[in-house]
Parts: structure tokens; sequence; C-alpha cells
């Protein structure tokens, strides 16, 4: 029987402001300091009225929530400790909010080199991996949980030796042949859970993105599901307060190019880098004693 | 305590191949049928020795999982069906597999007109919302589960009156006037979760999207959440075979443009849209009957 | 001799605020209309001293061009003349400016279609090609001049059958085989030269893209240049008023997939739509007693 | 008089392949090189049959113009080095070509540091500018000409202090307030013509970016103009086989937030980094003794 005929219901919702641009300079010194970020909030609690009879009574506006964001920029040290203040803001001081979220993007910029020297207030965007902060804090009280979910998104990487792809499973479709040696290249996105909110943030995040480059540099791939594993591992094995760590990567294929059939030999020195279909794997590294992760995974975009 | 000793081990995992463009072109009859698709697929099931010692027994190559695209393409009739098809057969005929996910775009096509005919054999792309279909097929014999949930996405519509937004709650860092007459502009991601795969599939996807539009386009909005809640609810209302239906709705601000100081009246006339920040609303309607969901809403692009 | 001594000058220079994002609705009866735009202003004129010495006497702020964007915003009727109307104000009214440009997208909306009749007041985009427009007033009394050139770009075309490509040049790189029947697709890129401002500027754009798409249709096309050639010379036989056409093209590969090695027969049926690289095809078609076109075609955006 | 009745003829045209996304891995010791590129080729020369008869007899396929420019990547040492190889091939070797133009982007990598040392093998995207490279190769014997364009894009440059905009224009519809200190941030995009083929062109580039670096951070800044002529000038001041400069510069707006309201004071502290509109400012910096430009200047992508 597929015929549904029970109540028709409101299920989870959630709504919040996405996608702040803040930028954040201190110029309490000459030598000027910048942080550039991308705030989304997420609020969840009472709202049901809102949705069911359109009542707007318990409903902290998003343009507030933006004002909001930018008032506690002004006190923006860490990503993640911004998030936290944030999130802690709306469960202690907007009564119908149960739970709040934050999530944010941290684009880097490095000092222009004049005479060899990092300018005092000039800098260029560097355009490489962007860091993310997803914070959650949930109740009051007695009840009071915080979840923090570092990570990184969009880190281009590339081998062009060191990996192998052979001995896979075949079926009638398989055309694909076995190689010793190919290049593994991939625009990686990792999610780290802390279980503490006591963290040395900066320099937490530039050990866990070195750790992860050196596993996918060093460790001769078998295949990228392996160098995967190996790389949330050692992320583990080296930092005792992180639970779990989440990867996910598409295979960049990069296809060494047909040039026999005009004479000129390619040993693996010219490919094509091809944009689509690209292979794409994703799993979690954790511990079997990690805490419970509680709603700290529940998304925000996209979420639906 | 937020220091773990923990053994490390791998959690869940999945992999497949993201972004299959294809193409399938009907022509039979002088009058030709076209279905744009962009198809992924992913597996799930006895993968773990890919991860932790790099053995590739199991692995069928997300190489083969693109071939097998392409081939079972040749039978394309619907989007939901050609998913159902792909899916059935990775779990029935890959030994490793214990469930898989078929997710796929469709772009839509409309014949040229010339002459006021529509052409046999020559489209423009519609270029409004994209069809989704994600399926995902589990188990075998009697164990045997299957989702269907179909959805759509970039979805921009717009209303130039008939909404209002006042009566919200305040606080210190509250600016927002409240409006009795504002633009409502959003671009609608809906995805609703089948209960059967007997189904009309492309009467239902258009009907769906109709009714969806014309609550958009009717009710008095006393917000993008109530909106949002009347859209699902006359739904599930005439679509008894729904279980659910999930709604994101960014809330593409356009604001009212100050020409008043220029000496120009501007009665909601001239409005900035504006392209960040923009509110973000999120709600589910459902049904109290509706069967479990399975795995069905994993996802697996952005998964991570 | 490649080294240069000479005194270093400025040349060519302008400026001005680029996309803003105006909609204007139009609301005198309660069938409401609605122009949804993105425009760039371009001054040209006595700027030198800015650049040499950093002095703004001259320099109309671009926050300024962004008001008086929105502020004739309220006259729009089609975008071709709101472009004119803003060019001959920066032209007449401040002093410094010389010649002005004026480039609009205009993106295409529908009424939201209720029990058959199109709603009074809520559409969604439309999403096909973008309407564009760019005109150039340069000049006063007796020396104005003034260009308008029409067009559209992201027209996404596609023919199934009647395109082939035979008989062409082969040198020993050339691995290419000729084809009677392949699929033809395009995002055409189009602009159009005016004689005059005289126009009815609706009814013109959609009888040139007509004109153009029913030959793309309609030709037995032996190459995608002939294909060019004969839209636009269709549209200048049609429309004694236009100078010339430009067109640009990718041949936006759509490549049969080898099916036959796994049993499947791939009578031009299942295609892989390639992403890149893509053939670019560049026309002008233009008559011999063309007016001269002026600064009309030097671009704002990418103009360097 | 706009009706025109002159004979209606084929105008300039062009044709190519777009986007080759060619990697070049250099591999003959441990310490493996890379050099990711996006290429693409465009020629000029007897191809009117095929637009006016549809007869391919001079057109060499784009597919050949793709295998000859992974054929030609084997011998890559810099971008502009090959590009000169490729379009001094095309129009020696194919007989129908007159000119030929290749556009190469470059995407800089940089080596993993694993315990301070760059890894022989693995790389990260640096995702900062592009580097841009323009060959223009025209005729034969005594009458080939040749010009390189060297140039960056998406160079993303901010300083937090020392600009300053004021003393500018005013007219009914100013409303901005004059600034003695404010973010100035741009996305820079520069083109530069070089007199001679004979460069250290690494070298040089690295040099160029460098200068106008220094001077976009230490130039107390009246406007982006005046920042442009003199980053132009310092380029050509220092290289005197550059011709000319050409600069486009985006104002990327970055607005004090207004947080006195919250009772926060915001001394230059705090941002809403703005995305549109944005003002857009190009110049040119030139010699009066440059050699001519020829048609080194005519675009290839967005040509029409």
């Amino acid at each position: 029987m597929t015929e549904l005929t029970g109540k028709i219901v409101l299920g989870p919702h959630q709504y919040g402001k996405a996608e702040n641009r803040v930028v954040r300079i201190h110029r309490d010194t000459p030598r000027h300091e910048i942080r550039d970020m991308n705030v989304s909030s997420c609020l969840r609690g009472d709202f049901g009225a809102a949705h069911l009879e359109g009542d707007q009574g318990t409903v902290l506006p998003t343009d507030t929530q933006k004002q909001t964001i930018y008032a506690y920029a002004k006190g923006v040290e860490f990503v993640e400790t911004y998030a936290l203040a944030l999130a802690r803001h709306f469960v202690d001081d907007v009564e119908p909010v149960h739970s709040a979220r934050i999530e944010i993007e941290e684009y880097a910029w490095e000092r222009v080199a004049v005479d060899g020297v990092g300018h005092d207030h000039t800098w260029t965007r560097k355009g490489s991996e962007v860091r993310t902060a997803a914070v959650t804090v949930q109740g009051s009280g007695r009840a009071r949980r915080e979840w923090v979910i570092g990570g990184l998104k969009d880190l281009v990487v590339l081998k062009s030796t060191g990996s192998e792809f052979a001995g896979f499973l075949t079926d009638p479709y398989t055309v694909l042949e076995p190689t010793r040696d190919r290049v593994m290249a991939t625009s990686l996105v990792a999610k780290w859970r802390f279980t503490t909110t006591d963290v040395d943030w900066d320099v937490t995040y530039a050990g866990i993105k070195a750790t992860m480059l050196e596993r996918f540099a060093n460790l001769q791939s078998k295949a990228l599901q392996q160098t995967l594993f190996e790389m949330g591992r050692a992320v583990l094995e080296k930092y005792p307060f992180v639970a779990e760590i989440r990867l996910s990567a598409p295979n960049k294929h990069h296809f060494v190019y047909d040039l026999e059939r005009f004479g000129v030999a390619n040993d693996n020195e010219v490919f094509h880098a091809d944009d689509r279909p690209y292979g794409l794997i994703q799993a979690t590294v954790q511990r079997e004693d990690a805490p419970d992760a509680g709603i700290a995974w529940d998304a925000y975009t996209g979420a639906v």
C-alpha cells in the first residue's frame, strides 16, 4: 500500500543568514593583520508558528543575524572562537533558539614581499585551500553541548609518481588497464571533529594540513582509498583531541595523451587534465572511543 | 577528558563516478527526442581492504561504472527508471556491492519553433530549473529495499507583491523595518520521497512543480517559512504516494532603492537585487504515517 | 633594437560602474511587468589628471554612476532605450565626459501558469539566452554620434541530425574521421549593429533570434562555419537596418560513445557531452555599404 | 537613411580549439617539474569557402589543432616559447593559414613542504594569480611578424590603509562622502607587450609582478587610477623591452560596517566585502616610441 493518509505536519526546520562576507582588519599597530571570512548562521528552535500560521513572533530576522555577525566581528581572534561566540549568543540571548550553528569559510592572504620583507598593510590572496569551521551550540545550563568541526576544502594536490592502481575487480564493462605509475590528483575536502574547545587553533590547523600532505606525498599509493585512510589515521594518531575525520576526494583524472601515433614518446610526460566525469572517494576515519557526535554533522547549506 | 586513545578504525565509506554527462537521442522516427543528463554513481559495500591495505580485489573501478552508465543509457525512458536500472544492476551483479545510489540531474530542452511548429530535431536548452532524481537500492531477495527521491533545483521564482514580513522578534541588533508589501524571490530546491516505484514520472514531476508554483503565486505570504510549508502541504495533499518533501529556499533579497533623495518616487518599482548575504530557510513537510526513509537521504556529492 | 627609451605616457583609458543588478517592476495595473537587468557604465574623457597626478577634479565617482543608473531605471521601457538615456545623460550633463558606453544584460522571466493562465505578479526565470545591448554615445551637437549593438549570449542550441563534417584538410596530426551525420551544438553569442535608434526593440529582438534559429535548424550543415554565415546572412536580408552581425560559437562536442564493445548498438543514440576543449568558430557577416562603426565595438568589460 | 541594400559578405573570421588542458611533467631526474596549462589556438587565413559554400578543403580540423597542441607539449620549456613554436608551426606548415594566435593560461603549483624541504614530486596548486601569454605569428619570409603579450589575471591584492578618494566631481546624484583612509582592493588583470622574443621569460614574469605589487603597496594612493598608472610606469621604466602595458582593475569595494548604532566603535576595522556592483578602471601605459602593435591585441576568446 503506497497511498498515505496520515496527518501532514512540519518536520525538521531551520533558518539563518548565509554568506556574510566579513573582513576584519586588526590595525592597532602599524603591522596590520587581516581575517577574510564568509559567515553563515543557522538557528533551530520554536519556529513552528512561522511555518504553520505565518506568525513571526519568535522569529529573529535574518537581517538581525547579519547585524550580529558584523558586530561580533570586532572581537575576532580565530574563526573557531568567533563562531563559538556567535553561536553561544544566539542560544543564550534569543529565547526561542534551542541550538545555533555557525559555519565560516576563511580565505588566506599573504603579505606582499617588498625587498624580501613582508609588507605591513598589503597582501595578495593566496587562493589555495579554504579553511572551514562549523560550530554547533545546543541547550543551556547543564544541558549545554558544544561541538567544533574544523576543516579545509579545495586543497588541490597532485603527485606525478608514487601512485598505482591494479588488481581491481573486473566485469563485462571493464576496459580500464591496470597501471603501476600514474598521476594522482585531487581537490581535497576534509572535516575533523574536536573533542574540546580548548585548542591552539591556528597551530592545529597548520599541523593537520601538513600531516595530511606528508602522507599524500610519501605514501606509495595503491589507491586513493588507501591514501585517504592513511591521511586520516595520521591526523588521529597525532591529535588525540580529534575524534574523527571525514574526507572527500574527487579523483581528478590526468590521462596520458597518446602521442606515439605522432612519433613522440610519452613516458608519463604529457597529460590531458579532464574535467568530468571524475571518481569520487569518501571515507571516515574514527576512534572506537569517540564521544557522541550529537547534531554536530547536521549541515546547514545544502541540508535539504 | 578530551584526549582519546581508542583504536583508529575505518568508518562509513563509499565511492563512485560523478558527473557523467550523458545525452540520449531517441531517433527511431523523424521526430527525435532528447534526454540530457548528468549521472553520478555511488557504491557501498565490502571495500574496507582497499582503504586499509590498498587491496583492490573487491573494487569495481569507477571507470567501469562510467562505461556501465553509458551502456545503460541506451534504455533510458525516464531518469527515475534509468537510475533504478543502474542501481539494481550494481547491487545484483557486482558481488561486493551492498547498496547503490544513483543521482541524476536532467536539463530540459524545448523544440525550436519554426513557423509556429516545433522542429523535429532541433532544440534550445530551457535553462530553467533542473530536475533531479536520487535512487537508492539496498540488499537482495527479501531484504531488497528501494527508494526514489524526485526533485528540482534552481527554480528561480519571484512575486512582485503579495508578500509581507512583520511582527517579528526584535533585539538590540534589530534595525529591520517591518513591511506589508515586498518582493519575494527564491531559487528553490525541493526533494520529495516516493513510497513506490510505480509512478507516471513525467506527469508527476510536472504536477508537483505546478502545485508548488500555484501556492507560491497565490498565497498571501506572511513569511517565506509559511510559503514553504504551504507549498509542501499542497504537494502531499495532492500526491498520496509522496511521503515527505524537503524544501530549501534562499531569500534572494530585492531592496527597494532609495530614489527619494533624487526626487524620484519609488513605490516598489526599482530594486537592487543583492547577491550576498541571503536568508536561507529550510523545512520538511511530512506525514505522520510516512514509512521509514532508510538510507534514502544519505547524500552522495557533498556527503562529507 | 628592442630597447625603448621613449617618454612613458598614458594611453587609452576609461572607467565606470560594472554589474548594477537593477530590477524594474511596472505595477501601475494589477498585471505587473518585470525587467531584470545587469547594467554597466563606462566613461571616456578628460580623466588624465586622475591617472597622472591623482587629481579627481574631473572624476564623477563610480558610486554616482550607480545612483544614476538606479534613478534612470524608473523610466525603463526597453533595455536599448534605457541605455541610450543613460549614455546621453553622461555625455550631455557631465562636462568632462566625451563618450559613454552602457552595456546591459537582460534576463528573461515568464509568468507562472495557474490553470493555464499567466499569473499577474509571479514569474519564473527562463534561464535561456541572455539578451544584450551595448550603446555608445559620443560628442555633442553636430558631432553627436550614437551606436546601438543588440545581441544575445548563452543561447544553447542543438540539432541531432542534419550536420556533417567531411572533406577537410589533413596533415600528419590529423586522426579525425569524416562524418555525414553528427550532433551539432553550440552556445551562441551574437551581436548585431543597428544603423538607427528608431527600432521596435522587443519585436526586432524576437525576430532576429527566430531567424537565426530557423537557419540553424533547417540548413543541412557542412560545417559550423557555414551555419554561422547563413544565420548572419538571413538576419541581414530580413533587417535592412542591421549593418553587420558578429557570431561566436563554441562547438560543444557530443562524442558518440563506443558501446559496440559491450554488445550494444549505438547509431548516434548515446553521446558523451564533453566540456573541454571545444572548437570555437567566429565570423562577421556584413554589408558592403555598412556605415562606419566608429567606436561602437570597443568593449568595456574585458577591454584589456 | 538607415536601410541598407549593399551586398552581404563575409567579414573577419577565425577558428581554433579552445581550452586544451595540458599538463607537462618533466621527470628526467627524481626531482620532477610541472607545467599546468590551458591552451587555445586560433587560425586566420583562406577559410572563406567553408563559410560560403561549406567547402572544408582548406580547413584543418580543430581536432587536429588539439592533437598538435598535445604533441608540441613534449617540448615545453616556458609558455611563451611553447606558444611561439605552435604558432610558427601553423603558419609555416599549414598552407592556408596566414596568421596564428596561441593563448595560454598557466596555473602555478608549489612543492609540498615535508620537514621544511620541498617534495620531489608532490605539489599543491597555488591558486593565486594566473599567468597568461598570447602569441601572434603572421606571414612568412621577410613579411614574418611575431608578437608576444605576457600577462597575469586574477591577482587579488588589498591594502588596509594608504588609500584615499576625495576632491572628486559632484552632481545631483552624488551622495558618496570623500575619505582619506580606506581599504583598496582589486583583482588585477595586466597584459604587457614585448618588443622581442629574446626574453628570460620566468625571471621577467616574476620581476614585472613584483614591480607592480611594490607600487600598489607603497604608493599613497589618491585613486585607483593613479595606482594603475604608477604600476604601469614602473614596469616600463624597469623593462625597456616592454612597449606598453594594459591594466584592468575592478574596485572591490570594502564598506566600513556601521557598528556605532550597536555601541561598537569601528575605526576601519570591520568591513563588508561587496560582490556587485564594482568600479572598473582600465588604462594603458605606453611609450611614445613603441613599435606598431599589429594584430597583437586582437583577442580570440571573446573576440565577438
